[in-house]
């Protein structure tokens, strides 16, 4: 009896989880969409709207709802009443049926991510949450805050960067913060370490209109470079042009403190 | 002429900024003022409800308001509409002074914010908002989320908890996240690393009542050890009845990637 031919096993698409921070109607998520679509089965969960400066948050009191907005082959898009955490929480506890992301992927942010802002973001908050689940991950962000940002000339790096960060096996813990800057053309890309910058004068107090003798503090500020002259920071990257790769950790522990400590507790 | 007798200079009380997750009027946070009043002048910045699992979550697309609740010598406290982050926030951007505070000090938190819950906690938010704006910071927890917990146990740690870590001098951009054990005596101080921990089954799906075609989606979960053998963890601690002290970075870069990964980009 003959033998039942070899078949060559196609190689599956790779499986990626979408979220973001500005909500699942954000041009930067959709341009995220349509790029990496042709290439890539896509499992979209996105705040119901903007979730600017959620960082890690997660919705602990209240429950949350997933309101399914497309389902078509290769592409399931939910939109989440929840945080950008709640999001991938959600896709991985709910959604996932079997099939395990090869990547979590964040964004594209509409604003800046670097140095001190990562530790805001939401959009970062969604790639550490895959993390958390072992899944690797990417976030990008553009230094545009405009909701009609242009996202085209990023088009080209987006796959090439999936790809990139699937096929490098990011250790555990691990995830990649890219940032873009606001420009037509990239003068390269930069593997950076996190710049030191802290925020200043970060609100302005108004009075509120109607009951005049009441006070309301609206977030503002102004990003302060520590290091300016540092040239291995993200900051630098992108104020001189450069895509900043930022590699982060999810152990926070300042492990060069451990034996001094023991001596002062 | 005779001079003028040299005075001693008398030696400034520490002053120090509180805030918390749980809201102005938490007992944790309660004992924290009561215990450190006595030997510190105190500003607390509180949330004015709970504000559990906000991470370091801002508020950015609306105004918050601040509500002075007492004003007394050495203790002066506001309940503020946002989020830790917002509190810790306002405290230095508008109520300071021009006095610089010693230490922020964050909680108690009611419930465990070791390994992977640190990402999470808005009690730890509030700590690395201080770090942010170069004030060294400390976060208390009891592993116990009852809204009575009982803190009488941790009484004498607080204020030698406070003092060394001011005397220590926390390098910059690093805090202590401090969890005590749900115990009436503690077995010592143990300096850990965060452990690796996971979050499983992270939601409870509920038909929402009077629409029951709806799903709603309440967060609950398992937390799993991922490294249940290691002793030099914060989980380990806490589970063996140690007061767990953990120094935490806001460096989230991880730098031993950074060169590897120039060779993938």
């Amino acid at each position: 009896m003959a033998k039942t031919p070899k078949r060559t096993k196609k190689k599956q698409r790779p499986f990626l989880v979408l979220s973001n921070d500005d909500g699942f109607r954000a041009k930067g998520l959709n341009v995220l969409i349509d790029t990496l679509r042709p290439m890539c089965d896509l499992l979209v969960v996105a705040p119901d709207g903007t979730r600017s400066g959620m960082a890690c948050a997660m919705t602990a009191t209240i429950p949350v709802t997933l309101q399914k907005i497309k389902k078509e082959r290769g592409l399931t898009i939910y939109a989440c009443s929840g945080t950008p955490t709640d999001c991938v929480k959600l896709a991985v506890a709910q959604l996932l049926r079997g099939r395990r992301p090869d990547l979590v992927v964040s964004g594209i942010n509409h604003g800046d991510n670097s140095s001190v802002n990562s530790h805001y973001s939401g959009t970062l908050g969604a790639a550490y949450e895959g993390v958390m689940h072992g899944i690797p991950a990417v976030a990008f962000s553009l230094c545009d805050f405009s909701p009609d940002a242009d996202f085209e000339p990023l088009r080209p790096y987006l796959i090439d960067f999936v790809f990139k960060a699937i096929a490098a096996g990011l250790p555990p813990l691990t995830c990649l913060n890219i940032n873009f800057p606001k420009a037509q053309k990239f003068n390269g890309v930069r593997i950076c370490r996190m710049g030191r910058t802290h925020w200043n004068n970060e609100f302005t107090k108004a009075r509120r209109p109607g009951i005049s003798h009441q006070f309301v503090y609206w977030l503002t500020g102004d990003r302060i470079n520590d290091e300016p002259l540092a040239q291995d920071t993200d900051s630098w990257a992108l104020e001189n042009g450069f895509i900043a790769v930022t590699p982060e950790t999810l152990d926070v522990t300042a492990h060069g403190l451990i034996t001094g400590l023991q001596d002062v507790f």
